[in-house]
């Protein structure tokens, strides 16, 4: 990926920006300014600015900032897109709606000679399948009771963690976010679904046996609309470790309201169970909570309550550091 | 889907052809004949023809009557395939290699006014992610301990079997071979991973209460690679009945030699806890299996066997008939 920095962060009237606040958190020097509308409720504590202005202060990309439902490029956005191709910025896009078949931009980008950037396409890649041997070094993959629960953040944390520990590590990253964090990696729901498993080991190659990948989980096993790419995923990652997200304050699964969170230990078993089909050493070391709507009393409490509940390091990536969890990767 | 037919079937050099034999089993008015190369060991009982002859004879289409490993187009069968076209006959493939995106097929098919038809192709399709509500009417969904185990041929039985007693059923297919016996459907393992729950969910959709849809299965809840492609389907299909599909030859998963074959009593488990998550009634009604390759007295001995063993109706379309399992059927 070669992808043209530092960026504008699109946020226009996004409810959430999950791939701009993660640029931002994680590669802050790629980030000039942020663009919103007038009623957005977001800040990424970045200057606003104008497509010109952001241009005039180096910008050389917008980075849509957020994935609207199903991942399709709302039309209110498209008299912005439009500004900024004419101010001379390229687009950066995680949508799954191609910028590139677009009938108004890609027209526009080809007379102005400006690229647009679709980097979760991946439908013309293919993956060989191979044996699903076991490949040596060792890998953990962070799961979810959930979608947008934490996943990416608390691999990013303990790959950081790893490295300051002096140990040899990469950060693997499976979404539109992580890849533009990393420069690297493969948007593991846009690949062909035959392919999503084969894909996950191509990721996280062989490797010295004392190297960890740390990947980035996607969905949730137990999620009705994702569950299957969750699960190509720990298969072609073959874990020795997994490391489960959740929220704690949600009652149902995001946009789905029929469909209750299940029990941390529920995704405990059931991720055991499914990852050691190609890992029979599968565990899942410790348990990482997104306590941000919490206040902090209630916070440490359920951080220490989960962990005796369940036996295991419990953590907030954010309150407590990822510390106790690393301390049992080094065992392993 | 609007396919020009009938077909030459074109085995060539395969060890294997699935689509062919599907296509004769259940369309035979489709086929014309059979294009083999001198060393083949199979043959689809049909007129051995060539090109010119299969066009004088009525054919549209040569249709590519195997899957080689990958899905990918061997080079050694392209002089056929130009041959084929410059004869006057369009090409139908289900391999993931696009016809319409081969640098020799591509241009030559649009000099002489060919069609090269993709019936794989499903990547530029999108599927709305709804709210997974359970919706009205029944759902059989065949389940295999591995691929290429009977899911299809079963699945077809069963909706034969059903229509015979004159209860309303769709058959839904899923896979490349599937969808030219029933003229249309979803080759859910080519579509993009995100879209796999969501494509069952529109493949299946709401039908009067007594309505049976009878859906196709694919790959395996505990194959290595395709699981899932698998679980995906499950979710989908919200599956109230499910029959379990076994070669109880094999001992290893096929092209997979490092994972054994499990057990048809893990794989009911697994299904079944699977399938709860979108459907809580969801049960294995029964046991389908494969045993081509066993003598008659084994086979019966086996399927018997079987059905004491898993205290479920046990069959071999081929030998004994879907019957008992569509009993069950009728008592959901």
């Amino acid at each position: 990926m070669n992808l043209p920095t530092p960026y504008l962060l699109f946020i226009a009237d996004a409810p959430h920006a999950k791939t701009a606040f993660g640029i931002r958190d994680w590669r802050p020097e790629l980030c000039i300014a942020q663009m919103r509308y007038p009623a957005s409720m977001l800040d990424l504590d970045l200057p606003d600015m104008d497509f010109d202005e952001a241009v005039a202060a180096g910008a050389r990309s917008v980075l849509l900032g957020s994935a609207p439902a199903g991942g399709v490029l709302p039309d209110r956005w498209l008299a912005d897109l439009e500004r900024a191709l004419r101010a001379g910025l390229d687009i950066v896009s995680g949508l799954h709606t191609r910028l590139n078949e677009h009938p108004l931009l890609k027209p526009l980008a080809k007379a102005l000679g400006r690229t647009l950037h679709d980097v979760r396409r991946m439908d013309d890649r293919q993956f060989s399948i191979g044996q699903f041997e076991r490949r040596p070094g060792k890998r953990l993959l962070t799961v979810g009771v959930d979608c947008a629960v934490g996943k990416k953040y608390t691999a990013l944390a303990i790959d950081r963690e790893l490295r300051h520990r002096g140990i040899d590590a990469d950060f693997r990253a499976t979404g539109q976010t992580g890849v533009l964090i990393a420069g690297g990696g493969i948007v593991i729901d846009s690949v062909i679904a035959d392919f999503v498993a084969a894909a996950a080991a191509e990721l996280s190659p062989a490797a010295a046996p004392e190297h960890w990948d740390v990947i980035e989980g996607q969905g949730g096993l137990l999620h009705p609309a994702y569950g299957g790419v969750t699960l190509g995923l720990v298969h072609g990652s073959q874990p020795d470790a997994m490391v489960l997200c959740a929220d704690p304050t949600r009652e149902t699964i995001g946009d789905f309201d029929l469909y209750p969170q299940p029990a941390l230990e529920e995704c405990v078993l059931r991720y055991t169970e499914a990852a050691r089909l190609t890992n029979p050493a599968a565990r899942v070391v410790g348990v990482s909570l997104n306590t941000s709507r919490l206040e902090d009393g209630r916070a440490t409490a359920l951080v220490e309550e989960t962990a005796a509940r369940l036996a295991m390091p419990c953590v907030d990536p954010i309150r407590t550091g990822v510390g106790p969890i690393v301390d049992v990767l080094m065992t392993l």
